[in-house]
């Protein structure tokens, strides 16, 4: 059942989890559907519906106990245990990937990161060693990691992916400039901030047309 | 009538414009919306539907020319023109995205950076001196900027979303971990790899689940 869940309400409950995170450390212990959704841009009835594919949460008119739904998501997301990472590529942004404090604390571990450069294998990145690339497969057979990050550039991006794919990694985030092919039971998300920005100069141009002479 | 185009279609062009970008530097000149659609892992209807909200492209069984649906969807997008972006916050992260060589050959140009720290202001960060944060309001008045690239802690994330939003800017590129509000007429993306990571552990759970003891 849980595998027809619409991708766009799983990618929408970790942002619900970290609102409630933050209204328990305001010390909230209750909130409705209606503030969660002002908190967060989404509507009250959105939010309701992307729980009810959970289970019963709240009571009509009562709102949601905050400490027992964030902890329901937590465990819905798998958030309650730590994830093993697995970095490939460390040139400026691979740098940035590895020294970036945010991972740690959400329990997502680098444990180990690769780049096919001699200059930079064997050196200290983010308390981790570079390994080199070649040693990708021989080393995830050894130790099983959870999630690829995927910071090389565009061109290598793809067998990269494979590599990572073939070695049995189940989930990719792919930094590269680029749309990486992966089997279906492979989980995939791209972060790219380009392709963000030429998103949003559409709606600048929009605006900009009836000020225009 | 173009306002009326869902954001998620919108999201996908630049998708499209990459690819058909990828495809003419390997000298093709005609491609189908099954061939673009296998590339990028969508199904030509989608392609087909998406590309409709813009008018009518390719010809039925003959395919779109390369070079004019990707002249065609630049021009849509705004990208046949040079966008102005000011960062704020240069502490790890911003200073990664000021160094990060992948928006200038886009048109996205980082022509201000701000930070409130004593410690940064005055330095230099990929080329541009960074100003102190007071001055953000003054700058912006002089120097009409595009783009928003917020790059501070949580904590201090809506008070400079909102102060650039008072500022003129009408698009936010968000890097940092909260979900901020703005007005409805300002567009804002939020590049947040841990809640990318935090949405695929969902996945990689119901996988273990039948592998489970």
């Amino acid at each position: 059942m849980t595998l027809e869940i619409p991708e766009v309400v799983i990618n929408r409950l970790p942002v619900y989890a970290r609102a409630l995170s933050a209204l328990a450390l305001e010390g909230e212990t209750v909130v409705s559907s209606q503030a969660l959704g002002e908190r967060l841009d989404v509507t009250p009835a959105q939010i309701r519906k992307d729980l009810s594919y959970f289970g019963r949460f709240g009571k009509q008119g009562r709102g949601y106990n905050v400490q027992s739904l964030l902890a329901k998501l937590r465990e819905i997301l798998g958030l309650d245990r730590k994830w093993r990472v697995a970095l490939v590529g460390v040139g400026r942004l691979g740098q940035a990937i590895a020294v970036y404090g945010g991972f740690e604390p959400q329990g997502f571990q680098i444990v180990a990161v690769f780049d096919s450069s001699p200059d930079v294998v064997g050196t200290e990145v983010g308390n981790v060693t570079v390994l080199p690339a070649d040693d990708l497969e021989s080393f995830l057979r050894q130790n099983p990691v959870d999630i690829g990050v995927v910071a090389v550039p565009a061109k290598a991006a793809q067998e990269v992916v494979d590599r990572l794919v073939n070695a049995g990694i189940r989930a990719i985030l792919n930094y590269a400039p680029m749309t990486p092919h992966v089997p279906r039971d492979v989980t995939i998300r791209n972060i790219d901030p380009v392709l963000a920005m030429q998103s949003m100069t559409f709606y600048i141009k929009q605006r900009d047309v009836p000020a225009a002479k």
